[in-house]
């Protein structure tokens, strides 16, 4: 398709004219024929004898709708009549439409009747365009009628959408199936729909100032499909673009924030308990191995490092600056960032947006971006880099080195962060609090940790993006390499209405969200345990080679439990080749179950759970493992764990390493052997048959998204 | 409404002479007029002229059916046409529907053609009775068209269903909102609606042998409802009833089996390791008060308890006998029992219907009925009465006294109850196995624990219900009392094919257990942890006295994934009264929120957290407290614990006691807290914002269903 741009944009520029805001159905009607937009025929009459010659000359039936900016909904102001099948009724209707719309609005203005050619049978669909305050420009699309309605079965993509993008909308509705025909209807010309929606988002995306375009219905049908009614409204004062650095520009200040050789820290204090104490026996007490300097307007030395009055007079280059001064100094020691070459401020410091002070924050970004700063923060409790021993915090330090970076955009959230790692003894690669997202936010993340070797997955507490459209390009770049989890609160209205009260952030849509989330190859989290054990999980198991999952159970409880698991988690239960159950039922009794699960019974020895565990991890078919262990007084709980430890840690060495995640039911020493197996990078948790699934379904949500099955 | 239950009998009676299982047409209009079900006027014409006399007699528009035993889906067979205007389209359609159906089904017999009065206008809905397996006869409301057929939209309730329970099925299902009139549409008149479904339930009760009744659809208008589509589908050749002994039997035995004063061991051992020396010696461990007495056919003495070479030799009365010997035993052992009249025999062998031997399950379940001895199992643990240090279980001892009675189907959940109880220091009063449920299952528990005045709360892991209908009646009692938590594992299609292989038994739909719980006043667990976690929750929470829930955080983080959770949940953020508020307001920061959640802001002393807590406990609009913490310098976890402890002690000394929860988020330390805190009877979990909102939100789901809010 090559769409006529120049008639587009000739219709709204004379649109923006006239100082209207909302395109006739004529005007609409040139737009979609300059973007291939099949519409059925039909013309606008001002009189009634035009109407009916312009009826005779399309053919019956018709349908009339009044023409006037001032009444969109047309139907409710009786504005509308279909099944119009000759001359004589579109005289009548004529009258009708036109005394029904004065009724309605004595005041408005009206244009005349649409006369419109009548498309008779298929399916109602709405295909549409939306400006969202998040993502930007989005195509919608959703079923005809009460489907959209009532059920809100509709989905979304970020525009413009490719031809797959936009054919994968149709499979994503609950309503699916209606497009393939029920009960005698013939299904739709689904590559029809789709490349009306690509040609919805073309366009929408080639003029930014149209702010919404609805299509409802779309007749779709075997045959293809017609927008039967089109309506188009601009916005010509669109908000400005959001300021961006290159990729080039984040990335290279980012490795020096998130790696920092040098640190300053502006407010450093030698009293217990401030903030500006705490932080420096953070970096102190973590092992920070690089350079410190305190910033103090009088003290010589702080916990035995040499004080500078000002970061301008630090000899050395420095990275970071923490900031743990009161908020009305910010701005000033940002701009002596600035005058040092300081990439990054760290800004510790509370009072500004969360607490109404909008006009200080617009200050501090201000002075930053005038001094080439960027600022992680304001309100925020620092953050943790562990593979250079940087703890840039007043909270505890911590540093357990792993791949999983987190995010934060509460303090809360990120101390849950820190006692969750702790406990579960998790590795991270770094912690970060981003509260108000002043500046530095999930894409700038995104865009170190991307390139960055420590990290192999990514979580994020989200409560508002600030720029969805450039968190979801990247987002979609990131999540093909390494898995990116996102926990969004406030996905509610009553959640969304404590975000607003919280960060003073519009929380988009939750549809919306998901959808774009969906798209961008993201794992929601859908709750903050959910989050952590995905974090920990997906840095453990290794990336499944294919869809087959096998369940070996020794509690054929558990096995049920972990099926129903499987289905809500979309996993698929391998179907067992005959060759292979017979291999199974070598080692377990005649009345264990075959097929999958594959129940041993539970008063089998280590010997057949060794057996069996082997033959699956040896089976290039089985591609993933669930374990359902039952503590028994034949196979305790911890020689359990360590016949699992050794099958695993044998079949690694072959180099054989498929995910394996462990369900253990027992007496309270099943809690020992899940630790013994965690410590192995075996996934193993007590009394809970779910969460191993849940867990290995984010790794296969992660690796079908990423492309790999 | 007075039933014609004489016409109805006549009906089927004719019908079940025939030899026939479909109803006519005409049959089945007849049974509508003796229930007052409304259906258009219509008569079956065999040939053209009557059908064309019948038409002109009711007037137009009409429709024609083709009417055949052998033709279940005329519209399929294109014997269905609509519209039919006048006497010569009438004798049109006839000849082409006679010509479609035997173009459809040659062989088929074609009785004639049904001419109906056609109804105009209204909201397509289905009404219908059905025959489960599980739980009888139970009537179906749904939206017609594809929003049952596609959405699978439909709702299930037991038959018969009053008024009230007919009504609450219009709320029921996900599109309700189309019958409140959407787009235009006036509402339907939802009482007909409901007397339509009463009519359905009572009509399928008094008439046993209707298998099937099927109504689609029905049009509802605002003038009320007709039943355009009528069949109905006999099942003259029932399963035979259950047997079931009478509730005060039930009682009677249960309470000498939960209860037992004395105890023979059938299959008592010396030997280390066998199942006859473990349930000895958990007993002797436990702690059990009452005579125990080995049988065993040649030792004198087991662990210091003199022997019997048979039950029936043992000298004082006997409440239970457990049974440790092999299958091939057991029917032997229980007729022995029967003699003796010991009421209750613990079968603990596996060797029956789990491994496939049902005649040997058949026949121990024969000998027990003449032997009026009721069995529980087999192929269970065994069973736990902590009030009466009983521990009759191979597995290891458990004697932490509490209110919530649990039983599992499975060994394997069964381990897993008594390894979170312990981890978790869960008070139990009965942890009970029941295996295959030859016998005793959950609704004699129900029986039981309804009347034990140790057990306040009930959890069920259920893989299958033997009798869903008898289970749902003593449910739906105990739960106005006492909360009943319900896992139902098999919940999806691939779960309940390994619950087929695990028990043999057919789960039912999950929809229809999901409503039929639902209406029961059951709890639904889904997952093993949530089913834990309510017991234990349950257990701890005040009934609340209203809906009003009130959230109070130090971080605003947390507030939005409670907020978010508590939607989720059901729970109603209570709307903030102006004093209140301003009340509150003394307490916090001015950048603190206000409103629900109340935000005190996470740099507040203990002072704070103090003051805010007593004002929300000690204010009678507020009915539950969710409480968000987190972990700071200023408030640190275990200072925090204290002063809940401290707050939520004083109130409940002045007999103030609603519920309250806490999550806690923060580093490691936050784990002592909660410990701290759940020690003290107030919910609190670490590292997630959730958990305790769904604790509550069980609460609330029984509070509701028990009739107290």
């Amino acid at each position: 398709m090559n769409p006529d741009t120049d008639t587009v944009r000739a219709v709204l520029d004379a649109v923006k004219a006239d100082g209207r805001t909302v395109l006739t159905a004529d005007e609409a009607k040139t737009i979609a024929g300059a973007y291939a937009i099949p519409v059925p025929p039909s013309g606008v009459a001002r009189k009634v004898e035009d109407a009916v010659a312009l009826a005779d000359g399309m053919g019956y039936p018709v349908v009339l709708k009044v023409e006037s900016e001032a009444i969109l909904h047309k139907t409710d102001a009786g504005g509308v009549l279909t099944n119009i099948g000759n001359g004589d009724q579109v005289a009548v209707g004529f009258a009708q439409v036109m005394e029904n719309a004065r009724a309605f609005d004595a005041g408005a203005d009206i244009a005349g009747v649409l006369v419109q050619k009548q498309v008779q049978g298929g399916q109602e669909v709405i295909v549409g365009g939306v400006s969202d305050p998040v993502f930007g420009k989005l195509v919608a699309f959703g079923l005809g009628g009460v489907l959209v309605e009532v059920m809100q079965d509709v989905t979304f993509r970020l525009a413009p959408a490719g031809r797959d993008e936009a054919a994968s909308m149709l499979d994503d509705i609950n309503g699916a199936s209606i497009l393939d025909g029920v009960r005698g209807s013939v299904p739709v010309d689904r590559a029809a729909v789709a490349a009306l929606i690509e040609r919805v988002g073309a366009l929408i995306t080639d003029f930014p100032e149209i702010g919404e375009l609805d299509m409802n219905p779309v007749l779709a049908s075997e045959d293809g499909v017609t927008a039967v009614d089109l309506r188009i409204l601009c916005d010509f004062d669109p908000d400005p673009e959001r300021y961006r650095p290159s990729q080039q520009e984040i990335l290279s200040a980012m490795t020096r924030i998130m790696q920092p050789d040098a640190v300053a820290v502006i407010g450093a204090s030698e009293g217990e308990g401030k903030i500006g104490n705490s932080v420096m026996r953070n970096l102190i007490d973590g092992g920070y191995p690089g350079a410190i300097y305190p910033v103090h307007p009088k003290a010589d030395q702080i916990l035995g490092h040499q004080c500078y009055p000002s970061v301008t007079e630090i000899p050395g280059n420095v990275d970071i600056a923490i900031f743990c001064i009161p908020a009305q100094f910010v701005a000033g020691a940002i701009a002596e960032c600035g005058q040092k070459q300081v990439p990054g401020a760290i800004l510790i410091p509370s009072g500004f947006a969360e607490v109404g002070e909008h006009e200080l924050q617009a200050e501090i970004v201000q002075v930053a971006r005038e001094n080439n700063v960027r600022l992680m923060g304001p309100n925020i409790y620092g953050y943790y880099y562990t593979h250079k021993n940087l703890c840039a915090t007043f909270c505890t330090p911590y540093d357990e080195k792993g791949q999983v970076a987190l995010s934060s955009q509460s303090g809360g959230v990120g101390m849950a962060i820190v006692g969750f790692s702790r406990s579960a003894k998790m590795g991270v690669s770094a912690i970060v609090g981003l509260g108000n997202k002043s500046d530095i936010d999930e894409d700038d993340l995104l865009t170190f940790f991307e390139q960055d070797p420590n990290t192999q997955v990514i979580a994020m507490h989200v409560e508002d993006l600030k720029d969805g459209r450039a968190f979801a390009e990247v987002a979609s770049r990131v999540s093909k390499q390494k898995p990116v989890v996102v926990l969004k609160a406030g996905r509610t209205s009553q959640g969304a209405r404590a975000a607003n009260s919280h960060t003073g952030a519009l929380a988009g849509d939750d549809r919306v969200y998901d959808a774009v989330l969906k798209q961008s190859g993201v794992i929601r989290a859908h709750t903050l345990n959910d989050m952590l054990e995905y974090a920990r999980g997906l840095q453990t198991l290794p990336a499944p080679k294919g869809e087959n999952v096998l369940v070996l159970t020794g509690a054929g409880g558990s096995g049920v439990l972990i099926s129903d698991a499987c289905v809500d988690n979309g996993l698929s239960l391998m179907a067992m080749p005959d060759d292979l159950d017979a291999a199974f039922k070598e080692y377990i009794p005649p009345f264990g179950a075959s097929g999958n699960p594959v129940d041993i019974t539970g008063g089998e020895p280590p010997t057949t759970y060794r057996a069996t565990i082997d033959l699956a991890l040896n089976d290039d078919r089985i591609h993933s493992l669930i374990l359902g262990y039952w503590h028994t007084i034949i196979t305790p709980p911890m020689v359990f764990a360590q016949l699992l430890g050794e099958a695993v840690g044998e079949a690694r060495a072959k180099g054989i390493d498929k995910p394996v995640v462990a369900s253990l039911v027992g007496d309270v020493e099943i809690e020992e052997a899940c630790e013994y197996l965690m410590d192995r990078d075996i996934l193993a948790y007590p009394y809970t048959a779910e969460k191993p699934v849940a867990v290995l379904g984010a790794k296969y949500r992660w690796a079908r998204a990423a492309g790999l099955l």
